[in-house]
């Protein structure tokens, strides 16, 4: 397979809604500018307090902040989402589990992971669904494509200690990168490495690559949402 | 004079280097946008404190990821600065005051407070240059244009107590605003209003006011820095 020499890694958290936004740019972007783009499902809480930073939501002013910045941000993104009236930040962690135990299944590409991903992410941020239990987790992939088959295997391979351990060493990577919030991408090209965090980084992330930011609709740049 | 209906506010603190990008930025947009751009020097430590905040600076991994964005960001900007090797936060209360009496002091327009907080930065980012002192604002404000008489007076002034109150109050109008840090930037058009933190929304900015984004040079939109 050709390689363009550009890696990006994404570190993300299904609980992440600026992760959700970065992860829909990259996909658009992914053959316009020729990245070999790599998912790396992680948890969050793992790097919030594992950097010792703390979770923004917790100011008041900054919470205020975030929900006005999405609502704009996602109808520019065209990610819709809304902001779910309990803001209680519930667990992802099985979440996390049963698309990390499907990156390890998924010998060949990453299209269920991608497609699982952003399922998990309508129901979170756009129908406010549960993502906690196994039934909503079975939903999510049988809506993304799985068979009943496979997404039994998944979620028993998910409740697994190697499936454990390795959400927690994908995490453990994205530390090792200082990371201390997602989105968080790892940018290689031609030998360079360069971090960004947050959704709002691309036309950066364009200049560092060489490449063009056109908005984040690459294929429509001058529609306007 | 004819107004365009687009106002901008942009709260800012020369300790804050991302608010000088905000600010070399607006300048660059004042005229291609339209915008009646607002300068509201005020005091960091008082809207990372009064809002409960923390600065970012105090956790190494973010400390770690803001050198290496900086660096970026600064060279895409067309805003050259180098990353003190003292990053102990010296207080730039003194300065702000200065900056605050020029704009009390400058009835019409902005010029002299846009020139003397550019000169305030560059000494803070570029130069590595003491703002503490009186003699060291005396410089920057000569450097900016001011007659030795006028930085006189100003300096003066700056220590009076009115000045000191108008400072604190434009410090409390950010956080009332809900500011948790800066650039603090409040665009108003045609009667809605919508808050910006940071130097990564022009974009959104401008999707909000109708107008364009050229990227960090719009006088050169092709231009690689």
């Amino acid at each position: 397979m050709f390689s363009s020499g550009k890696v990006v890694q994404l570190f993300y958290d299904v609980a992440s809604p600026y992760s959700w936004l970065a992860f829909e740019v990259l996909c658009r972007y992914r053959n316009v500018w020729n990245i070999d783009l790599k998912f790396k499902p992680a948890f969050l809480p793992g790097v919030i307090y594992g950097s010792g930073n703390q979770p923004a939501g917790m100011n008041p002013s900054k919470l205020t902040y975030i929900v006005s910045d999405l609502t704009l941000l996602s109808e520019y993104f065209g990610v819709p989402m809304f902001q779910p009236s309990d803001l209680s930040d519930k667990d992802t962690l099985s979440a996390m589990r049963f698309v990390t135990a499907l990156a390890e299944k998924e010998k060949e590409g990453d299209m269920l992971v991608e497609r699982v991903s952003r399922e998990l992410w309508k129901r979170k941020w756009r129908t406010h669904q549960d993502i906690t239990q196994p039934a909503s987790l079975t939903e999510a992939g049988l809506k993304a494509g799985l068979s009943a088959n496979v997404v039994k295997e998944i979620l028993s391979l998910s409740k697994s200690q190697p499936i454990k351990d390795k959400l927690k060493s994908v995490t453990q990577e994205a530390l090792e990168y200082k990371c201390f919030g997602f989105p968080f991408i790892v940018c290689q090209v031609n030998g360079k490495a360069k971090v960004f965090f947050g959704s709002d980084r691309f036309e950066l992330m364009a200049y560092f690559m060489g490449e063009k930011w056109m908005g984040p609709h690459p294929n429509k740049p001058t529609a306007h949402m």
